[in-house]
């Protein structure tokens, strides 16, 4: 079958023949028919520090997608061939006190489909049963295949309640921008966004923001304070820049008491002040990754059946799979917001 | 009336004769009986880098305490004079959103008796009715006069669950000690500590600690996390050390899902992965300080009066107040744990 | 000064000269502009049963308004003459473990202005200040005089999560709708009405109700959850009924682990098969009344700072004062859902 | 194979043959060694209402076990021949919102063994391996074996918090006097229980609580109440006794803004004043059923682990299987707390 492969330790990706996998008694196999381009696959396609140490080729790469079952395991009973499917990319053991309190992403065991095992970006993919997603008629196949950084949004913003509360998201990216619909459907009083990138925040603004910060302004942290009730802050802040500087200034413009969810992902050590920062204000902190198994499916699934947001108009881009260069260009280029690479499309 | 107070720049107290303070409509005034004397104290004592930045002499030091009512402003009508009394220290404006819901502790106005305005290392002090709470017969004076510690370990140990959760404590001073007997009541399954200093290590086992591990010792985080189940790390860290060292160990002891409460009080910036630390182990932060106001003091109470903890063995030296000297140097020696000031003694 | 007075154990109210009250060391004098009239005064204008073993005439009634401020006692400093204010009318004790605590709302001696002591219903009031809520200058002053039943309502949907949640009202009385209208800008995916009156269901749907349901229609709780996903049933029923058929709808209307909040307050009796409503699916159950102090009044406050909500059109009649028995007539006949009496209009 | 039967629509229990059962792909066949008897054994032993409403013959009864892992099907891997286990007893569909979030329990398809299904009643029994708990070498095949009520008890307390709470068990069965032991354990400042059983009572205190109280004595209330701080009763009532006194009672003892659990099952409807009960008290209640998956299971693991607690002392008889009937003598007789069945004695 084909498949979009890193085949050593350099620059770019493959599109080349592989096997098709075996189908294990508890796996689903799926025929890929739509993937999400992740930030973290243009790393890989660049092959950076993180990845040279994480990645090992060669590996199908990807893990965002939707397909449709082409065939099941014999000890598989709830799916069945022609089921339309997303899926959960995070594999956890299945045994451990994670993975049977619904916290498999955080599982000792877990594997990344496409960073730590084959991934979607193939034109089949297995997946054991318990990690596979039904799909309702009602997503729209373009949105299913984005599950996965949707619900890295929707997992960030029902960390803490957002009911009620101002919010502010740093760093206006993919999932900054969904978490910016996702607030404001979850009752949010008001989202702000803050981003160095003049063109994102005017999508910021486009996707629901009520007010955009230039981090690289002097002064924009008073002008922020100052726009807050009392001037003392607003009440949650999501942390997706993974930048030093913007997970320091997320700690500076939350209110005493408020809260900061971490999703970005920093490389190397953050310098924090402590005192200040977190304890003297009270402020209560959250590390986010994955998704819960699978609360986090079903909140998402639900928002979208209830017509509380709409996904489809941050789809920016649309390639047939073997134009997946011009889909890492765009990204790496910094145009698109989610692109989807298809294997539908001729 | 005679006070001990910072008289300038420098290091040392004196005791000196002050002014007895006036008692505004709504103030209490408190003959002072006895007081506790903490570590910030002796920052104040020695004079160090944060004390000459925060405090302005001439000023009355001191925040533990315990008194009777002398007199009450004409406004007050819950106390009368002869009540038994401890207070809470921190002075919040009284009208903003965090002093009307709970938590004046944060109030951006908030003033610290004994740092920001006149303490209770006098034999009279003054606090608004507010702040004044009423002793039960049942608390020993010794013990009223270290609820505000008492309150900071409370708070720290029920800002999460701990029942049927295992704890440790990083650092094992006056509160650290306290917040292993407080842990252990509160229903922890196991409470350990992690202490450089033998004889605090000592204290630690004596007052409850089921283990002890030195972070000094070449491998302790490996004895520690093969000590936990599926070698996964401990449930709750509460970290009492305020070093640098300390803090990053907490994060590296916490389980995966676990929580981490900051009480300890660093010096400048901490260099922290988040990503390991707290982002892909999903870990809760919460900063702690002073006590909520009042649930933690009807906690504090009910313990007591319930007989779930004995504070009485952490107080190990009480001096009457023109020793003060000696008692500072018993706390510089690091052999105290909770020293008593007494007026009540000649 | 005039007074809306029940003067003794009968029917009906009597606009009269009653003495001006005199002003505590910490009472706050206030000038009534605006006052709603609520379900509870129309009781006490009829006299029922509940009026009658509960209300002792002759007493000044009323409990909703807004006014300014006209003197303030001796040890009052945060309001002054001239202030826009409304106010909460549960008056606690102000020293015992919920007064200290929040809860001031179920404080053993609160006493409820209007109904245990003279109410607002009259062209001036005390109130101690620690109840007084100072205005905004964005909040209009119809709005303000509801402050009472708007925070009943955000206190009831904020008791629990709403949002991603579906919500159900039962009773589409004026605190039914102004729900609907918090639970639609509080995140809910949507929100649902169960009322028997067709005029209360059309104003459900205009203020925000997806869809609405006649409990005296057969079969209707079948329809009910047909429409609910895998047709278990709503996630959260706010029951504002207080009827029992009501009460006994909601649980059987609400999904396995589900949340009920009761508000609406049935007279006598109940019967509940607790194993089904209760027991069996895990349902939460919250009692739910007045406000607390003061979390759901800032909650209240900026909701409408931030336009998440407008209350203005519930507000479907308006009286100058003189007219009371035009506003209670309008009541009784089920047509208005929020009035206004009014002493600044002639 | 030897199983207890129940064959017909009559009292009684027949030890008699049945078939092996099949193992299927997922499943573990369990060699059942020891069994506890449980309240509901004794219903259908006696066929009751409830059982003759619930139950149909021919049936092979029990739910409480423990067991060796004798085979397991071809897709099962996680347990192997020799393995030492228990079990959940509630089997729900394994696809539902229920079943994917941890709340089986509740899934609208769940079967209970030994109930809705074939128990463990037997010498051999299958359960597919989701369900199946592998135990621990130190937790004693005795404990092992009651892991079902000992998990309702658990997972009744952790319900809410306990710690630094007062709490009252009404209804001292062998779940209620479990949860004795448990609320101590998870840092309950007092356990009090409400029995109307002298034996019972005697039990409680042996057991852990520190007041006991007679529902048959008139004035029992007010001496309860009187007990408790400022005379406003419990902070959190667990309701264990089903029967409609005891509930009644539950809401008159607890506190205002406290908190009752419900898992005893009352017959038919029980009338409750709400008002006075739940709203104006602004009262939490949960419905508790089963257990969480599998939250609640290493909850019951890890106290024993730690040695919070004791179970051995409340299993006080124990027989050979073909004893049954002086087992349910006993327990008619109400003369045992927990009675094990045991395979493996002679």
């Amino acid at each position: 079958m084909p498949a979009l492969q890193k085949q050593g330790p350099t620059s770019g990706f493959t599109l080349t023949e592989v096997p098709l996998p075996t189908v294990a008694k508890s796996d689903v196999l799926i025929r890929i028919e739509k993937t999400g381009v992740c930030g973290t696959d243009v790393h890989i396609y660049q092959w950076d520090e993180w990845a040279s140490r994480r990645v090992h080729p060669p590996l199908v790469i990807g893990h965002e997608f939707m397909g449709i079952v082409e065939e099941v395991g014999e000890a598989v009973e709830n799916f069945k061939p022609g089921d339309r499917v997303s899926g959960e990319g995070h594999i956890g053991c299945g045994h451990c006190y994670f993975c049977r309190t619904g916290q498999g992403h955080i599982c000792r065991q877990v594997q990344i489909i496409g960073v730590d095992r084959s991934g979607c970006f193939a034109r089949f993919m297995t997946m054991q049963h318990g990690n596979v997603w039904k799909l309702k008629p009602e997503i729209p196949s373009d949105v299913a295949a984005i599950f996965d950084p949707y619900g890295n949004a929707m997992h960030t913003v029902m960390a803490q309640a957002v009911a009620g509360k101002s919010v502010t998201i740093m760093g206006a990216g993919a999932i900054g921008l969904i978490a910016c619909k996702i607030a404001e459907a979850a009752g949010a009083l008001s989202v702000s966004a803050v981003e160095p990138n003049p063109r994102k925040r005017q999508l910021a603004i486009d996707y629901g923001a009520s007010a955009v910060f230039d981090p690289t302004q002097a002064g924009w942290k008073d002008q922020f304070l100052a726009a807050t009730p009392e001037h003392v802050g607003v009440d949650v802040v999501l942390e997706m820049s993974g930048s030093a500087p913007g997970i320091r200034s997320a700690f500076e413009i939350v209110r005493p008491g408020g809260e900061v969810a971490l999703l970005g992902i920093p490389s190397g050590d953050v310098g924090l002040n402590l005192s200040e920062a977190i304890i003297f204000k009270a402020v209560t902190v959250r590390g986010i990754n994955g998704r819960l198994m699978f609360e986090t499916w079903y909140q998402c699934e639900r928002f979208l059946l209830d017509h509380k947001l709409d996904l489809m108009p941050l789809i920016t881009h649309r390639f047939p799979f073997h134009q997946y260069k011009e889909a890492f260009e765009v990204l790496e280029r910094g145009e698109g917001v989610k692109v989807i690479l298809d294997w539908t499309q001729a």
